[in-house]
């Protein structure tokens, strides 16, 4: 096999080496990128003769049976091609004949640190894909799939040979699936994207204030009173987990507390830290006060009985308890708790909440788990043992990413989720620049304590509908983040490989697509709705909470079928168009106008659209008068743009009509994400 | 309440009574069509207020209270309207205030033959729905969700009053999951949308010659060999059940022998009627010669130990154990066998079937079960407990529903699936005109015996991605053949209802509309698919079993994205195109000739439109030669219908181009159901 390796090496006529400065240059379309790539004009076609020998003893129910059966039926649904041998090691395949040989050295026990390097060679002549584990074997099929191509007509596998392994060992995302609840379905698909970008913990937030999702049988209440009947059965969290590790992801369960804790104290009032009221599921979004009481023994008694009943369905060696935004009003309110931290010498909230933190570590180790938290459980007493989850910064009147240096001088372990808070709805742009290693001095010992970071899905404002567009495909961009090297990070370039990656997570199954497609289909109550998918590409949702001000213009019953739900945080037109603005602006080039009056031909003919179908939609009501802002400007500015040039009348009458601010009580939640564009283009040419 | 509903009575300014032939020319898109029903000009607005009050001790994990937060979920999505209250019997609803009045009497036991009418009465000043049966409710409210309805620009409940009951007791889907496995959520989509058209009874096929779908501790190798390890876990079954009964819908499972038994060779293949060969999973589609050995004793030891361990896991009192299309070839193969029917006096392999089905029809009863099977079971000695499944007919070679009527004749209660086959792919119309009851002479004893009716969804040719479009929304014409009146066959109004009735299977999660999108954006290869959805609406997949010629054109692993997939039985455009064709025809009318003209300019621009992308998308190669003749022979009769002439050259051109086949290995699968139309106005026009 090596000599055969080595003399194709030999007969490659184009090499090229690529590295991540020249990618935005290139045509392959991989996230992440990989560590080492180089291109050969060499690809392999797609043919109904493809087939896969996996090397060694192979049983059906493994990993990597299941996960090349997996990549067969995606490779077959993307090409159409009709396979002869519709599963690896068929009978008639063999290493001799087989297009795809794949080898690795072990089957991995799923645990953080484990290798998951590859080697990928790609060529006219064959696909070789070699790992020391079977997960990293895995990362390979999912680069595999990403080479992908059209040429020349047909579809093949773009010839390259790659070198790859991640650059951190913790690369997760977390969903929230209390504030709405995410069928199991949403779950193992996201699951399946998480796979097919790298990334390896999947972070289950399984308890907030509005609702508890796990079965538990010694503490029953909790889904009798506290779910709406929405929660995970253990035989399905089992399936779950199992789903997860044939996939080479983790799963690190979370049950918040103290805070965050009135589906808690919904069905077991008795561990109030405020007696005397009645606790009821939160269908509003928020912090509140609802808190477990850390002075009253039965606490611990019930957590104990809860963690001994859950640690067994959740196999990771890592256990999440929250931990956060616990603001103590009820511990302050609470006589008893203010004699007892007296009694204790326990000086502050932090102070009562290290202690009960303390106390949970110790029950957590009798069932062999290492607890983690997020980043307010570091405080001065906590064993360095503990995980930190680093995840306040500027909204919280904090520098971002402070809590992770602070933890890893501190002696503790930490990942990162300040920004890579996915639910703000800020472009990728913004999570993509952030890293996980901070621009401070490190020692390497220090450094080596950062294991990664996650992206964090939290679920007021979504639902299963919208989740994934939410989640995808920003977060594969994050997940380039977490594996690949530090350099990789060209704007351009992600922008334009992250589109081809959005179309890849179709085909695995993501939804993204097809539930915008329906909102509009449903806002227009089946009517034309091609206006509405135009205006969508030029509206973004409200960002950073400013959607749900206060928390309660949503509850969790409220609809999330709206424009704005369908609209998503890099509308797809903002971009050229501001490029075509600022060459036009630059160079006063005939092609870029051609581009902008196109575009504002296009916007100037939405609101009559609208309006055309109004009378059966209601649900276009709160749309029309933003539209109709957004056709006048643009009529305006074609005139302008046509005319080249705008009168002080007209540009008084284009702020003024900018100026106009939709009605909040209607609930339209977007912004014009093409404004400044728009104002820019305005005052070039009332110059 | 009485007076109050009287007062409303009296006060109705408008009612109408309705009968089914004036059907077509009301409004309201009610699917099934209930037994009676009046309007009201008087509307119930859909405000932030709106909210359900149920009469009685309602537990939250109850049916009704669970389908009312369904309901109020559903209407919410579809009306953007934030409401007050998400839940039914919320702390300040009442008796007095709520919007909705729910009242029943029992909570019933699910089975066959439950009371499941209801009435409902919508008006301006609130909503009233009383059943005997929470199943019955349950209806109502199916029903109320297709009274919603856009008025002066708003949502509304149309005013109505519906006395309503179904005329058959058995309402049936079959889901096959053993030709393509069918995971949990497209099972449970499909049960919320059977229950909307008020189908209720599932028919789980879950076994045959490709895989068995049942995990079976006591017989490991069914799936550890014979499922590919896509099957259900119990826990996954028992959630299915009980899924289905929260929905009022039975659950009847089918494990189908002796014949369809490769799967259970495969892993046991001790008990096959021929020994020495191998068995493995079947990958093609057909009729297959494995069957089990009826004269081994151990078969029925086998089949023991397979209906103890599963019959508890499927409530309901019936079950299916298939019994169709064995051809008995290994039998007459085996000396053995042929000894054994000998020695006990069994004529033929009919005769060696029963001696095998009543043994099963035994076992089953110790299980408290009672069989059903394919009508081939209905021989001389089956006891007449059994229940007869009517399949066969013309593609048999036999009459339509033959088999039905010599079974009531012969004592057996029976439903009906013959002309029931969905995966035919015929014309939604050519189910609805067939009634279960047959135009013969019966007693009304033996008609009483005719339960009703199973649309069928074989699974040969379809995929998680593709079966919702196959199975909806035709099936819900279907489903009003099941309930409505016999004389209810009006098939305007059926088609015309039809359309909002998918519209709103989508906002019960069908994703009909939505896989179709994503296989034009993935032929298209994310470039401009609109040529393909017009492509689309004038293509019909081959129907009757035409696609997979003799079964091996299509593995169990080839493609079901392509053209065809996203084709539909009743294509969208054909239906008014051929009205439009026929009044220009009859009447040569100025409006005729302009919907034709629109259809046809449309159609001239395919296929340079779909040539535009195809060289980046490879799956459009297959269609561009058919794509080609549509756009000729468009641009033709465009010319023609414009100049209201065709020449005879021309004439002769239209033939040749229409004569032109599409390569049947391209697999492009697809008629132009436009052609007699279009060869029609031809004609016509060349007069």
């Amino acid at each position: 096999m090596l000599t055969r390796l080595l003399l194709i090496f030999t007969l490659m006529i184009e090499i090229s080496f690529i590295n991540a400065q020249e990618m935005s240059k290139n045509e392959l379309q991989l996230m992440p990128w990989p560590q080492e790539i180089s291109l050969n004009s060499s690809d392999f076609s797609i043919t109904t003769d493809f087939s896969i020998f996996i090397h060694g003893d192979v049983a059906e129910d493994s990993r990597i049976f299941k996960s090349s059966t997996r990549f067969l039926r995606y490779m077959t649904d993307k090409s159409g091609v009709f396979l002869k041998e519709g599963f690896p090691n068929a009978a008639n395949v063999s290493a001799e004949n087989a297009g795809v040989q794949i080898e690795f050295e072990e089957v991995a026990e799923l645990k953080m640190g484990i290798d998951e390097s590859y080697r990928l060679e790609v060529d006219a002549s064959g696909i070789r894909l070699k790992a020391k584990t079977d997960i990293g074997a895995m990362h390979g099929l999912s680069t595999l799939l990403q080479l992908i191509d059209v040429k020349a007509g047909g579809y093949v596998f773009s010839g390259a040979s790659i070198k790859d392994h991640p650059r951190f060992v913790w690369r997760g995302l977390m969903m929230d699936v209390a504030r709405h609840f995410m069928p199991v379905d949403v779950v193992k698909r996201n699951i399946d994207a998480m796979a097919f970008v790298k990334l390896n913990v999947f972070h289950w937030h399984l308890s907030d204030d509005q609702g508890f999702r796990v079965e538990t049988k010694s503490l029953p209440k909790l889904i009798e009173m506290a779910s709406d009947g929405q929660y995970y059965t253990q035989a399905q969290i089992k399936d779950v987990v199992a789903y997860a590790d044939e996939r080479g992801i983790r799963v690190v369960p979370e049950f918040d507390v103290p805070g965050h804790g009135t589906a808690f104290l919904t069905a077991y009032p008795e561990l109030a830290s405020k007696q005397g009221i009645e606790y009821h599921l939160e269908r509003n979004a928020g912090i509140f006060d609802p808190t477990l009481d850390p002075t009253n023994d039965k606490t611990y008694a019930y957590l104990d009985t809860l963690f001994k009943e859950v640690t067994p369905l959740f196999p990771d060696q890592y256990f999440h308890i929250g931990g956060d935004e616990n603001e103590g009003k009820h511990w302050d309110e609470n006589p008893d708790i203010q004699a007892f931290m007296k009694e204790q010498d326990l000086k502050d909230n932090h102070a009562l909440q290290t202690y009960f933190n303390i106390k949970l570590e110790k029950i957590l180790s009798k069932y062999d788990k290492v607890l983690m938290g997020w980043e307010e459980i570091m405080t001065e007493n906590m064993p360095k043992s503990a995980l930190i989850h680093s995840w306040r910064g500027v909204n919280e009147g904090l520098a971002p990413g402070q809590s992770l240096t602070a933890a890893v001088k501190n002696g503790y372990q930490t990942i990162l989720s300040n920004g890579y808070y996915i639910d703000l709805l800020l472009s990728v742009e913004d999570h993509y620049m952030v890293d996980p290693m901070p621009a401070v001095d490190l020692t390497e010992e220090e450094a080596a304590r950062i294991l990664g970071g996650e992206a964090t899905m939290w679920a007021e404002l979504v639902t299963p509908l919208t989740v994934d567009s939410r989640i995808w495909p920003r977060t594969a961009a994050i997940a380039e983040r977490f594996w690949s090297p530090q350099e990789v990070r060209d704007i351009d370039s992600m922008f334009e490989r992250l589109e081809t990656i959005s179309q890849m997570l179709e085909l695995i199954g993501m939804q993204h697509m097809r539930s915008q497609s329906y909102i509009f289909r449903n806002i227009a109550n089946y009517q034309d709705d091609d206006a509405l998918r135009i205006l969508s590409e030029i509206s973004e949702p409200y960002k950073i909470y400013s959607r749900n001000a206060g928390g309660t213009e949503y509850q969790t019953y409220s609809p999330f079928t709206l424009f704005a739900d369908a609209c998503t945080a890099d509308a797809k037109a903002v971009r050229p168009f501001q490029k075509a603005v600022a060459n036009y602006m630059a160079t006063n080039d005939a092609a870029s106008k051609k581009v902008i009056l196109s575009y504002l031909r296009q916007w100037s003919t939405i609101h009559s659209r609208i309006e055309d179908i109004a009378d059966k939609a209601p649900l276009t009501a709160p749309i029309l008068p933003y539209a109709k802002k957004v056709s006048e400007v643009s009529i305006l500015l074609t005139v302008a743009v046509d005319t080249n040039t705008l009168s002080k009348n007209n540009m008084k009458l284009f702020h003024s009509i900018m100026e106009v601010q939709e009605d909040p009580s209607l609930n339209l939640d977007v912004t014009l994400a093409v404004a400044d564009a728009l104002t820019s283009l305005a005052t070039y040419l009332a110059k």
